[in-house]
């Protein structure tokens, strides 16, 4: 069933997508002031669940793609996008019904919210991970047989650059980073269009309404001085992504951060209170391990998170500063992306990791705070 | 007028494309082993003066650009440059007239006459340096106007990308090297597709002509044991190329040589028989500079060309080794290649060398060896 989004909605998308971002997926905040200005300007956006699409539509999805080290700095003008959706319908010479986010973590939820906006199209609540991920092959689209080709790209100056890689979806990746760097670190895209069909059989559905029901709990939470971290566990049971994990409460000791390549590569360490235990986070533009102490506690796909320990704000991989009060979780990734062939894209191997894919749940005894216990 | 390009022509078309490369442009002999397969299996080529087009004819050259050392290790199937020419064709929604080279050095004479003949278009006999440069913005097609864009690039395993920049020709290049790199080093594109107007307005006709006769002039002084230099000096005076001037005769003592970022980088060194002269000549895929004793003696634009001592059988930057007798030459480019703009475009600055272009029969004065003088 359709339902509208409007500027009402914004602030609980932002901090639900910052969360499902798990540390990248870019700024939301600059997102959400895109969508903002859109919505204010062309009207409220009309969301379209995966079951209201015709099996023939064409649904073509946008982003931004780039280091967020850079896209926090090199900010859109909002038209990009719209540009990369435009040129991608000129050719393929055929009109989409809807755009789509492929990855709902992050700003890339807000990019096709501003070009349905701008463009007055609907958007279709699902995306291609569930969370946010590095690179363009990493889509359950990808590996459940979609090809991401041709994708469409638009720079700041109006350029613009079709990339066809038949069905390799990791050279389409390399290609359109190639010239991301290019452009500076900051990109804007349109790829894996696709038919109604094929959103139907391979999206994550119902992502967008997950990040804004996430950013609603943290907020009620907060004005009702309950633990957010226990509301948001109990309302991740009722999505796709299932279970939450306390990895870790504690203080940011140290981080390090590097932009190479048109990536953000890192780590950050966070020492608990009594000092006696020492999380270590390592990203790649998104948090990909977690580990106490030595032992893994948590790694991709699952889902690792750093929030404000008091406001259970997510902080962003470029964000994370010395000194930080936080709670690190881990949040379970739905079924379809611990597929063997899933793992294959985006577990540990395809990060370079040497280290078999465990679930948080299972790498962590359920061992939830209760409001009681944050004394 | 036209003419038909046979097998008979190749051998010397190949050595007159290897001495303009310029030390660069890729290894033309297997352009000729691309063409003479073509011819074989297609027939001749009609080669079009570039009079003989309409001002509304489309006309879409077609190359292949990366680095030499990688191009003559990476050979092309002979479909690549058809394919990126067929997809600018489509991209345009326009048949071409013809295509054309946009460099008249080394393997980029053939690459069009390959394509020319598997598709039974004619190739037009002109392009836009006269030379090999490295760059895609070093043409007189974009000093004068024309738009590199759309380009079209295609890969070995059926990969296209279509890049459009707008005027930005600079752009265009990062945009297309970015792409070539990712694929191993060596990509075929069509691009500066343009009116047979923009032809007879902006390009340096009569070179693939050129071409043949200065091959055919060093091979029959070979033939008549005449001096192949006197002979390769006398014949240039009646192109647009004008001038010849001997910079060094010696043996190559020393070759740097570096493969980085799409590009081959490096220098020679050649002293004189006695001992007493030293010319340093540096490249850039193509040689830039050659000095002598510390002295510039010819510098980019003009052409540095390294000739076998005995035969004048040019020497390509990656075949250069240590021990070759060699005669180096300078050969002068033509007046619209040495305005302002065009020099702001390939002049020694665009090469970031801080010195200003002065003609190469200014840095030399005119000392002809004769037949006598070789003894």
């Amino acid at each position: 069933m359709s339902w509208k989004l409007d500027d009402s909605h914004i602030d609980d998308l932002v901090r639900g997508a910052a969360l499902l971002g798990t540390g990248g997926g870019g700024d939301p905040h600059v997102g959400a002031l895109l969508v903002r200005v859109a919505i204010r300007e062309y009207g409220a956006v009309t969301v379209l669940d995966v079951d209201d699409l015709d099996d023939l539509d064409l649904v073509i999805p946008t982003a931004q793609m780039g280091a967020p080290t850079v896209g926090a700095e090199k900010l859109p003008a909002g038209t990009e996008a719209v540009a990369a959706f435009l040129k991608l319908e000129t050719h393929l010479d055929s009109k989409a019904r809807a755009t789509m986010p492929i990855e709902c973590g992050g700003l890339n939820s807000m990019i096709p919210l501003q070009v349905a906006a701008r463009l007055g199209v609907p958007v279709v609540d699902g995306d291609g991970m569930g969370r946010a991920f590095p690179e363009l092959q990493m889509e359950t689209f990808s590996i459940y047989g979609v090809s991401g080709s041709p994708l469409a790209l638009a720079g700041e100056n109006g350029e613009t650059v079709i990339i066809n890689t038949g069905e390799d979806n990791v050279r389409m990746e390399r290609f359109a980073r190639a010239i991301t760097v290019q452009l500076g670190g900051v990109a804007h895209i349109a790829n894996y269009a696709m038919t109604g069909a094929d959103v139907k059989r391979t999206a994550l559905p119902g992502t967008l309404a997950t990040c804004i029901r996430i950013g609603l709990t943290i907020r009620q939470a907060r004005d009702s001085n309950s633990d957010p971290i226990v509301a948001l566990a109990k309302v991740l049971t009722t999505t796709i992504h299932g279970c939450l994990r306390v990895l870790q409460r504690g203080k940011v000791v140290d981080v390090q951060r590097n932009t190479d390549g048109g990536f953000v590569h890192g780590s950050a360490r966070i020492t608990s209170a009594d000092g006696n235990d020492e999380l270590v986070v390592h990203f790649r533009n998104e948090n990909i391990t977690a580990v106490v102490n030595g032992r893994l506690v948590a790694v991709v796909p699952d889902l690792i998170c750093v929030l404000e320990a008091d406001t259970a704000e997510p902080i962003t991989t470029e964000s994370l500063r010395y000194g930080q009060r936080v709670t690190v979780v881990g949040i379970g990734t739905p079924p379809s992306m611990r597929t063997a062939e899933a793992l294959e894209v985006f577990g540990p191997a395809a990060f370079g990791l040497e280290l078999d894919f465990t679930p948080v749940e299972e790498l962590n005894e359920e061992e939830l705070p209760t409001a009681a216990s944050r004394e």
